[in-house]
């Protein structure tokens, strides 16, 4: 392990969030969301720092050492690994919602497909599922779930201010897609993020069934 | 465990039927029909109370203290725990009929995306299909069987008074679908129950296969 | 174990051909393709028994007290246990080919719904994938391969005449489908019995796919 | 094992990769790529030798075994073994490229339908797709990737022409499709190999969709 870690960081606190991220990505390896070496994953470790994944790693065998120290505005700490080139998307949600602990990024079939086929609308509308209820502060399913579809570049910048963008308009935000790529959502603690991911998923693969239905 | 019992039940029978759900859970959450600690289960321990899974605990995951007592109205006995919110489908299942002993409701992909389809039908017929034997007092295909699909709402009452019309009506009833939702079924032993949400889960899949091929 | 043998047939016979068949239709459980307790598999034992799963068990969890043995009229033999509903369908390929032993039958939801589909057309032409050569006797793509679908019945006897129908027209047969129900194919030994019916799961998904396709 | 090796090869080097080989068979085969003793899988193991799987074997149960010694035209060398008919496609892609070191082969459901759906355009473009960037040199999901699908044909050698008929009008090949069949594809190692069948696999699959989608 090249990670020397601050002063102000206890390695055992460094070392539980390596081992939820871990764990929590060979979870999401096995149902099929992370080809390829794609996707990332983030804890807060303070208010200075989050614990992420390294970057090109094979999700399904990851472990402590494939995650790395980085502050606030994505630069590696005490380490010469280079994170994953989305850095930027997990720490805006840090420094956007101070009660955020976890951020997860998967790159399923589903989450693909389906911002290919709602990236001309911008955003794909969830509504009359009870599944919503899943999503924090929803408590029917009478609810309204708007997930933005945001276009893709390379140019992380660009990405980072779309979503504030939408943040500024004072809509509220859950989670968004990148089109042609995959989904970020977080959480509070990792099981909550966990939560919103397996949700979404579901909810998205039941649209695409309805329209693959043509109902 | 903060479960206390009543005088009336063993801890060992109680220990049976807390095991025997969670085993059932856990089973059924690899399929991935229970995404998002949706999913609820539960099991008759007398004339007078069931055992049911505590809200919200992810089903992949679950043990014997993630199971806890309710009365025949769904109300909570010997305990603080909150039982799911949908218990009182559980308990008009066990007063309605006596010889029942488990009651499995799922949210599966395929059950809430044919509850959303057929829903303006307000029912599933299924025939045809040599799999509609697994359903208890059916040996043949050339049977029919006709699944509710009911609207969906937060207020349990009406959920249960709709299941009661349809009872009330003199229809036979194996399972119903809740809108937007997922399934309900039963059986005598869990073994049944599990039998029947395995075969009407994959004749749900079966028709929507056929709608896609607009066969 | 109720099963007694005569004395012709040695008990390391018949318990290697009950594991036989309890692990694969463990390995077929894992596939999903014997949903709610269908599916029935069965092994020659000598020219005049075959052992066969015991009706009713759930495939996934079988072992070798699940077999029974019945001779070629598809009678329980030694035991009272009581052999599949479908088990005259197990022995007539006995009989009819005596280098066959060992037969499957499934109950995929490929299979159902392709049986649906091409019943109208009494048969499904697979024509121009290389997998067809995983069928003994098929060397090149090129070849063709009829699966007839027959229709359904709980009548035993009709499907027999139906199968003996076709054989006695003279046109080859690997395997049939039964309309609404599944599949049965066979082979050499248990290994090639296995190949076939995983190319013929394959082949019928890729012959749906292509539909839902247009293509 | 009857495998003798040439005086040039240690047998820890051979070993090392079969033992490669037949762990990367055994992941793929649980992803259901490789049906019915279907697909083959090589490794360079020096200028003039590769190893490569010995025809016919489950795919899901690889040892060091199933893997044999092949020169550079495909012929065996050193056993008795017979490799695989599609043996001359792994060595020619050794001869074409001295830095490739892995050659995949398998033969899922997505590759052998998206060959159908393709084969009358003879080649698959893919556009706009995050994961392209899984495949070497692809930085952006703005470059266009081309899969040509080549006929099927049980003449390696016609098979052979094609891909040399693609590499001598100068366009980039990372993998290729042949009709009704699978796919081939290659890395500098296992793991780059590994990557891009995931990357391709996935990506497939997504085209299917969209199509299923008439997106």
């Amino acid at each position: 392990m090249s990670q020397v870690l601050p002063s102000t960081i206890p390695a055992a606190l460094f070392h539980e969030r390596a081992d939820a991220i871990a764990l929590t990505a060979r979870e999401l390896a096995q149902h099929g969301w992370t080809p390829a070496t794609s996707s990332n994953f983030s804890m807060r470790v303070d208010a200075d720092h989050a614990a992420i994944t390294i970057s090109g790693r094979d999700k399904g065998k990851l472990g402590r050492n494939d995650i790395m120290l980085v502050n606030m505005d994505g630069k590696a700490v005490g380490t010469d690994s280079r994170p994953s080139a989305e850095t930027e998307l997990h720490t805006q949600v840090y420094r956007r919602w101070p009660e955020v602990n976890a951020v997860l990024h998967t790159h399923s079939r589903t989450q693909s497909v389906a911002s290919r086929l709602f990236a001309k609308h911008g955003v794909i509308r969830l509504e009359g599922w009870e599944l919503q209820k899943a999503i924090h502060g929803h408590t029917t399913h009478e609810s309204v779930l708007d997930i933005p579809v945001f276009p893709n570049t390379q140019h992380m910048p660009e990405l980072v201010a779309q979503v504030d963008a939408w943040l500024d308009a004072g809509k509220p935000l859950h989670a968004y897609l990148i089109n042609g790529h995959g989904i970020y959502t977080w959480g509070r603690d990792m099981a909550e993020a966990q939560r919103h991911l397996e949700a979404l998923e579901f909810l998205l693969g039941c649209e695409l069934d309805l329209r693959r239905l043509n109902a």
